[in-house]
């Protein structure tokens, strides 16, 4: 049944998902229980609102990226513009840190980014950016392309370690999925031996499920539906490792509903600060395990932690109303439950 | 919480999941809600038992093979010996029937397909056969690789368009999933301008989840966990296009638990049986969604229809007792629901 | 042994490889011997030089591109920043002429791009432009980017579908090959069926190889080493069976002398016109042979068609000494002879 | 011009090409000059002849093959049976021996590794074989399928580290190349860090090319035309790397005359004895080059080893003539010469 959604959830304020009593998994979350809880990841974004826009760029900046470190992409659909995927792909390494913006921005940013290391690097001749992005034209005026290369710059040169802003934020500002409004989400787990760090740009469709309960909505008839899972760890992972990572962040899309559409662009990387690569394949579950937690929970998050948004042509993106979701996990005693079980 | 699972459901009669009130979708099946619901498609099957011995042959056999037909291959992790792909991948066709087994045996039914060939077509000097695998050796004495060429040979003589066993049956014998005793499992979806239909052979870890609620049980230490998804439709799809909808098989084994394990051979096989490509890939989100649910409850179907089995060394795998699963799909009403939503 | 290279051959006219006597296989050439024999193809490019600068941007420009059509990519050595693959991949089709440039400009050259859509075509909202470069920073200063919309746009304006100018030009303004100025280049070969041509962007290492015999120069120090392929037809081929012919543009670039260096980008794009697949796999032969003698003559164009330039940093690549090509290859009969034999 | 082949060339002594004056390249051989030079690699093989019989086995056996070694897998052209490829990719090993055989014994072949295996490890339960082919269905009588066990036990068995037999020999008794009776070939290179080793099953079309000068001869018009092309190195390379390795081997064919026919089966499977990955990229170019070198001169032997063959259904393969490749690059001072420059 679809309930009215009404503008009372204008007023909610944006809580993480775990905050509204659902955990995600068994594994333990890192202190952030976000992408920078993995040692030496950095997050910077610039957000762009007023006048019909609502986009922004996201810079995830992994310490040491300038003497490239280990990575893959994974394409679960490629109806989008990611670049840099061809150079990922034969030398397993990232040489920039992660661009995420809106589609039509995507060649700009790029660029913007080409400016900024000229400027730092008076040596560099050619580089690979890594520029991801999702579709945002229904709350803001995509064509306008209103990013310049001062957003971008800004978002790089603010990284921080600190918790990323979620939901209307950077490049998620302008983002909805599953029919609510969403944007950035992050989530972490900590490992024995390391630490799994994700950040999502969401703007899929499909129906929003809660540890396995539906939480429908009217679908947002838009021009793209995609999602960017960025990936960071600092195991000891090598590139083709990282692939598999990379292919079961796609696969954690399904967790939280996602109906990977003909026309989407579902995306992810994955990366990891370590240069000594020493895993065994056969002790991936565990890291597998935290991967998919952390992308179901960064998901929920990116729409828990989002609000009502009007845009572009007054359009407009409820934020998904907190008590759908929380009212069903919260048992009699309080305690905070899991995904609930026969 | 782990429920003991006692010898009661050995008593218990295989039923289909939609028979113990579970309606995975929205779409309407075909006939016999099964792969042979795609016209001109036939399936045999030959199963083996006896003195710690569970295994058989699954033989898909598609009408017009001998002139080739569309196909691709999806490998959602590839930690199998699923023959036959590089030349699916180069020409975008089959032309073999599609067989299943055993893993140790995957290539003893290889060769008995090729003499099963030689006999029937006196020009034939090289063919590609298609035969996939999941590991069957913790309920059968797999190395002794119990099947023959008689086995092989039976599956594809005897090939019909009736609702294929399910269960415990051919290649799907002596698997497990999810912790439960599985195999075989077949469903169908039926769309204005074609059908979809999908065989599975189910042999993969995680926890099995019933329309969004999980249904744990004991992990069953097996030395290999894979799933084979063979879809047949009769679209006018070419072999692209066969690879998106393959692709969605993989995703779409995160609805019923699949966790993914690094040791998995989870592969999807895609072919029609229409030789004349006229879709639009716009056009292919409501085939997307037949697929999806189609595996789905195919999965879903493998179980519910298997029973409590006993092999190699003892070892049991136990059906899943169905009132796990029915009564929490069962309202009071008698009505049998869908996915329940908030 | 490396025959010192004079200036003489700054005084040297450009020569197309065929007038030097050099034929390359055996199956007849289109009218122009040039990707623009392809009904509908046009090609446009704007030449930047001066002030160190030797730059420019190549646009090939296909009729119906707005309706898109197929295409696929084929990646031989991935070291470079191609835009636009996940989503030809995905899709097999090209959305966007293919424009060329060196590699730092690569992004804002799609920029340029999505400005000039935008212009048009007031209700689009995503595209996919399929940029390719190579690095021309040894002659070019390239950290300059002195590309701008209007150099994009006019190559998008004034294509034609008269002989593209080969050498020193659009995107091969600045780029060297087997230790020779390069640049663009261009064949086609005329099928009973339809027409292969073919546009290259030559700026890879290796050692000149005409017809088999070695023409040696002194390797170029440059930043990158790269081979942008472009091939168009008219037969009526699906993604799959055009990704088989890029593959082979790949192949052919050894019968040059090609190292395929480990820095190398070295890419093949190829696309038909026709939008009715109906080729059977088994007659391709000759379309590969098309191709194949098609991008040996291109490659061959590519560097007996460029002047002598010196650049930045008063860096000078020197144009092949045509008599070291010519003078093997004209028996003494006065006729050109093709690849001897014993 | 195609010269009549006489019967002469029946009573040449197989020679490798070197011996003829024929030099590749310009790196030094191993002490051997083949994929034996690998330390811990060995080569076994088992020769079937008579009665219209003409195949055989050809084993690469490298030591540590139980403990699993890094390994990758090039496809050129797919039209082949290579079994075990997507487990290759997935998990970066191979986990067996290299074994190659004539086309419709490869599965019976891998069923025969595989009772070899179990035999010798009591708790195997699962393996991943991989077996080349190519069809040697011209000289030989595919259909009867003459190999047994015995016949891949027997090549495992005498596995040595001396200098394989090469033309007529285990998996190339039946085979022939670009117009002559061809077979197996071997070639490394000695670098300073390591060793580059290949052994080739050379099976295809084109028109032989020896340092660039054709040798033509009449097209052999055989079922299939493929080649399979083994790559040893004790170089420290990961498996992404050993595909850099792996593709650059199916570049190499061009170089002796491939035409890369739309139905040829052309693969390389790369490999190293060092478990602890270390190299650089960007120190690969001597790597490929001696990986191209080895694959050029091992091609070249696999046909002037090869003997004038009468097999199945009285089809002969000719010999090259030696003196067609000798006389002209025998310089008139009586060095061997390297390849001719202007």
């Amino acid at each position: 049944m679809l309930l009215p959604v009404t503008d009372d959830n204008r007023l909610q304020s944006p809580r993480r998902v775990r905050e509204l009593g659902v955990v995600v998994g068994t594994l333990p979350t890192g202190p952030l229980n976000a992408i920078t809880d993995v040692p030496g990841v950095r997050v910077g974004q610039t957000t762009i609102t007023g006048d019909g826009v609502n986009t922004g760029v996201t810079a995830i900046v992994p310490d040491g990226w300038e003497a490239t470190l280990p990575a893959a992409v994974a394409v679960g659909n490629g109806y989008g513009k990611l670049i840099g995927t061809t150079q990922v792909d034969e030398l397993g390494v990232i040489e920039t840190p992660i661009l995420l913006t809106g589609t039509l921005s995507t060649f700009r940013v790029a660029d913007a980014f080409v400016s900024w290391l000229l400027d730092r690097d008076p040596r560099a001749t050619s580089l690979n950016p890594v520029v991801g992005e999702t579709n945002d034209g229904h709350l803001s005026d995509i064509r306008r392309r209103p990013i310049t290369p001062a957003h971008v710059h800004a978002a790089l040169d603010t990284a921080s370690a600190t918790l990323p802003q979620e939901g209307c934020a950077g490049a998620g500002t302008g983002t909805a999925a599953l029919g609510f409004k969403a944007g950035i989400g992050t989530a972490s787990r900590a490992l024995t031996d390391g630490t799994v760090g994700v950040l999502v740009q969401a703007n899929f469709s499909g129906v929003l499920t809660v540890l396995g309960r539906q939480v429908p909505a009217e679908p947002i008839d838009s021009d793209g539906n995609s999602c960017m899972i960025v990936v960071a760890t600092d195991l000891p992972l090598d590139s083709r490792q990282l692939g598999r990572l990379a292919r079961r962040a796609i696969f954690a899309m399904a967790r939280v509903g996602s109906d990977y559409a003909p026309g989407s662009g579902d995306y992810a990387i994955a990366f990891t600060t370590s240069r000594t690569p020493s895993y065994a394949d056969r002790d991936l579950r565990t890291p597998f395990q935290a991967l998919t937690e952390s992308v179901e929970e960064a998901l929920l998050n990116s729409l828990t932690m989002a609000r009502t948004t009007t845009g572009f042509q007054n359009h407009t993106a409820h934020a998904v109303p907190h008590d759908r979701i929380s009212r069903q996990h919260q048992p009699a005693d309080g305690r905070s439950s899991g995904r609930s079980a026969t």
